[in-house]
């Protein structure tokens, strides 16, 4: 039987599995087959809630005696954006000057596939680790996050099982692997806001109320000041405008309302709570400004509403967890890396609520764009750091 | 034979054709059955363009040994918008409380039903008007105005048509019937500008460029400053800002490109021309700013573009045409009105280029919104002032 000791191999295997977020896409499959030679138990359970999309997830666990490590990661991928773009099909794993191309391939088919090459290594090298591994991996971390990570969590510690630190896959390295160990995350809020005012003719502005001067207003509020300068731990909080809309195609109305949607990345300044009554202070105090309201009086007529879940910030301290694998890179390539809480949410942000959780996976570049791609050498690395850091956590 | 000279009975004819531009709905077949009785001679030119709807119009003339008036007017009306936010069904030309409902109640089905009750009214109590009158109606007002008005008065001047004067039967009153006659209008411009920025995701802002900061400032200097504080016969010059999309719907992800449309209504400082390099200017001088672009040293990358054709600016002089007809409202109404040059374009701006042309209809204070209505008071007297200029006009 051949096991999965290759991660190039492994890689391709699941970048030809089209998993756009929520489909499977024959990618949990593949790592189902990977995994029962290593000696896993391997689950499949499949999550639904009303008005979210029916999502597959896996849970593959090999039991031993001492501590459990549970690595964690997904296998659905964001939208391959504009195909006809891409420099090589995006689910054909083509390999180019010693890169192999593919939607997925740095985030985070690209680490799953390097965590099981390096289990099968050890496995073989080693006769696999002292303790006992997991690897729960969803198909709902670019989607919704609803019928996931956390609902995979909650499935599992009503099993029973416990874990002792979790090592998450995603891309971490800004430009180089062994740059950067996440170590926490910033909070994510967001939020729509939008601006009524008073449907109308063009040539009869005064008879109307144009919403985008007031939503010009709003925006400028949630813009400026900066919220913070950033602290000890994390970078500066930042909020996003992601989108603009009026949706008014005739040229000689003046529109009825506008809408702007923002997010939040905050730091631990902040929490969601207070993160939420900033925004509203700032649009309760913009709303009454004149700025781009000329010889209006009434105050701007705005409606605040917040999207999704906040995902809330956390720092994790275990020093054994974050030593460990900060030496592991160290032993490979040949220098610290840095421990950061920068970039975006990951499913992390729910696994700390279960056991210490640190990220560590390839370089991010090229993730969520046209031809993401890895190149083969860093595949090399990060199975090398990985089975480092399996031998050296189980002692 | 029953003569047309009720103007609500004509109106309700009228309002009960649902003719949404650029449908005929059975409008100008009423009007053609109204005027046959009266001694016209009615054609139906449609005309057709490339890429535009085909439109149904109407011309037809009452010859004469004297002057040739023409009045000029639409039966076309704008979509009803939420229809179940009407008192009453907006095609049922239902009365309550002594107003008549519909869309075009009084833009302008209002001012046709008026002016054909006027005719029918001097045929019946003078044998009509001793000269050539003819109407002019098209069914792309308030669309395109491209198959219309245009094409109308040149189909009609090559047939060797000639006008000595025009009245369009748009609502030009503010609150009260008699409160104002256009005597030119405010030119209109149309545009969009598009800022190209970066795309990518919100936890990684100094890798993409959100566009939507340099669009803050583009529309920032579009706003401001004010392009004129008006001039003897106009009001000032003023934008509006109809729309702003950026059509993002991931709220995880900086989008690629925010566009914002606007309409700037132009008085006599101005033609399109030197309003277009205006705008240029400010979007060049603009786009190097920096007030929205946290540390970014490029200048803002957009694209300015511009919709349709332009509505020239103009002012008619014509004091026979003027005097009669301001003279008119003051004998029915007991008050000189206003003359302006107020409010939006109309197929006057086409009308100008083959004869003097002045506007005067009902009160447009309903026009284009939900419940539009015209109090039944209203349709008698302008009745009774149509019928008055045409009197008084023909001499
Ligand atoms: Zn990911
Ligand atoms: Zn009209």
């Amino acid at each position: 039987m051949t096991l999965p000791t290759d991660p190039a191999a492994n890689l391709a295997t699941l970048i030809r599995c089209p998993s756009v977020t929520p489909a499977e896409g024959g990618a949990l499959s593949a790592i189902e087959a990977m995994l029962k030679p290593l000696g896993f138990t391997v689950e499949r359970p499949m999550f639904k809630e009303d008005g979210t999309p029916d999502v597959e997830n896996l849970y593959a666990r090999r039991s031993g005696n001492g501590p459990h490590l549970m690595f964690a990661g997904h296998t659905d991928v964001v939208p391959v954006g504009d195909e006809a773009a891409w420099t090589h099909p995006p689910f054909s794993a083509a390999i180019a000057n010693g890169e192999m191309y593919g939607r997925g391939a740095v985030d985070m088919k690209g680490g799953i596939a390097c965590f099981i090459a390096a289990l099968a290594r050890h496995v073989v090298q080693k006769g696999g680790p002292k303790g006992s591994v997991s690897l729960l991996i969803t198909g709902d971390e670019e989607g919704p996050s609803i019928n996931g990570t956390v609902k995979l969590l909650q499935w599992a510690a009503a099993k029973g099982e416990k874990w002792d630190a979790s090592i998450v896959g995603e891309p971490t390295n800004p430009d180089t692997l062994g740059d950067m160990i996440k170590i926490g995350r910033r909070g994510s809020l967001s939020g729509t806001v939008t601006v009524n005012g008073r449907q109308g003719h063009v040539a009869y502005p005064h008879l109307a109320d144009n919403p985008v001067r007031g939503l010009m207003t709003i925006v400028d509020a949630l813009l400026n000041p900066v919220f913070d300068k950033g602290t000890k731990d994390f970078q500066p909080t930042n909020l996003e405008i992601t989108s603009i809309d009026v949706g008014n195609a005739a040229t000689n109305v003046i529109p009825a309302r506008a809408t702007a949607t923002f997010n939040i990345r905050f730091n631990d300044t902040w929490d969601a709570e207070t993160v939420q009554a900033e925004i509203h202070n700032r649009l309760d105090s913009a709303s009454g400004r004149k700025k781009y309201r000329k010889g209006r009086k009434e105050p701007i007529d705005f409606e605040l509403g917040w999207k999704d879940r906040p995902s809330h910030v956390f720092l994790t301290r275990d020093d054994k967890l974050i030593e460990t694998l900060s030496g592991s890179v160290a032993a490979v390539v040949g220098r610290k890396p840095q421990l950061s809480t920068s970039g975006g949410t990951s499913d992390a942000r729910f696994i700390k609520d279960y056991c210490p959780v640190v990220e560590f996976g390839l370089v991010g570049q090229t993730m969520h764009m046209v031809d993401e791609r890895v190149a083969l050498a860093d595949l090399e690395t990060l199975t090398a750091i990985y089975q480092r850091f399996i031998e050296d956590w189980f002692g």
